[in-house]
């Protein structure tokens, strides 16, 4: 049985980093696609686990050999999603969480229309404005820039299936979970379980 | 907001009725909609709160007045889910469950296309069929009857968006619960509040 490939997105600010560690850390049978990015690393991430820091040079050779299932320019740098590593992980039956920007999400849903798309909303402006101040990793030009951003990303809301209002930790990462949880009890994702039960439908029983 | 109409469906004895009475219990926000039925009256039912158990006579009468959102005659009986009982509580916020046989549940697919469905099926044709038989409310002629039928009845499981397996009870009511609760999180269901955060997005802040 094949996992499903699960899009999360949000504004920057937005939260989903924080919920998906949570999600991850509490549900099983979901793996995780390690993206490629050209951005500095920030303090507290590690090369491997939170992203693979690559040189523009690397990412651009990446393009080139087809590995991006997808891949976007955001705020001045290279972000991707590996392609070899979300077909394993779905094809031995784990879920895989793709945590992207608005952009790319709208690109993976049209190279795998398939996918579960979830979007986490900040509860509002204001929340998201002090949420990336509070953060502190930004430069005041940087902020200004995702603020900017931010109201083109929250109008694409609705290419989304699922939302999410990100406005209690614990809510939100129940919620996700429970999505998460729903989307492998759709029929078709059962069909092997299925098969066996109706096997056992034998008309020589009755 | 409005609420979801969810369809459950099984054959005969797939446990549907006890896998709902545990979900109602423990959901909050489920209205539950009372059908008609001319069959007689089991014992432990109770008029009104398991069906509205009507004569043939008047069942047909409601026919006649369109108060039938889908009916059926199954195993020699009528069963009908009231409209107006659906759309009251859908109006006011509440899913609504309608606990329908799989015939009935075509038909309110077809009548309701935005309706979420789910087929619960036995583990195996013998776990059906050792229910039925200590389930001990037939006569030996409709429980053969039931038996039956119910080789066409799991065969249309495809026709259902998802599947619940009722191997053990705990599981398959938090699998139902799960389902209901992921799709109140559909983002058509949550317009109004996204509505409102949308609007704290004014360009005036920035």
């Amino acid at each position: 049985m094949k996992g499903n490939l699960i899009i999360i997105s949000s504004p920057s600010g937005g939260g989903k980093g924080t919920l998906i560690k949570e999600v991850l850390s509490s549900t099983a049978g979901i793996g995780y696609s390690v993206s490629y990015t050209t951005r500095p690393m920030r303090e507290g991430e590690a090369d491997g686990r939170d992203y693979f820091f690559v040189t523009a040079g690397v990412f651009e050779s990446l393009i080139e050999t087809g590995e991006f299932l997808e891949y976007a320019s955001v705020h001045g740098n290279y972000y991707g999603t590996s392609r070899s590593q979300v077909e394993r992980e779905i094809n031995d039956g784990r879920d895989v969480i793709l945590e992207i920007d608005v952009q790319g999400a709208l690109n993976v849903m049209r190279a795998a229309p398939e996918a579960v798309s979830i979007f986490i909303l900040p509860p509002s402006f204001e929340v998201l404005r002090e949420r990336l101040t509070t953060r502190a990793t930004e430069t005041a030009e940087n902020l200004s820039l995702r603020l900017k951003n931010s109201f083109g990303e929250v109008a694409l809301f609705d290419r989304f299936q699922y939302a999410v209002i990100n406005d209690d930790r614990t809510k939100a990462t129940d919620e996700l979970r429970t999505i998460i949880l729903a989307e492998r009890l759709k029929r078709d994702r059962q069909t092997e379980a299925i098969r066996v039960i109706l096997d056992s439908f034998d008309i020589s029983k009755l």
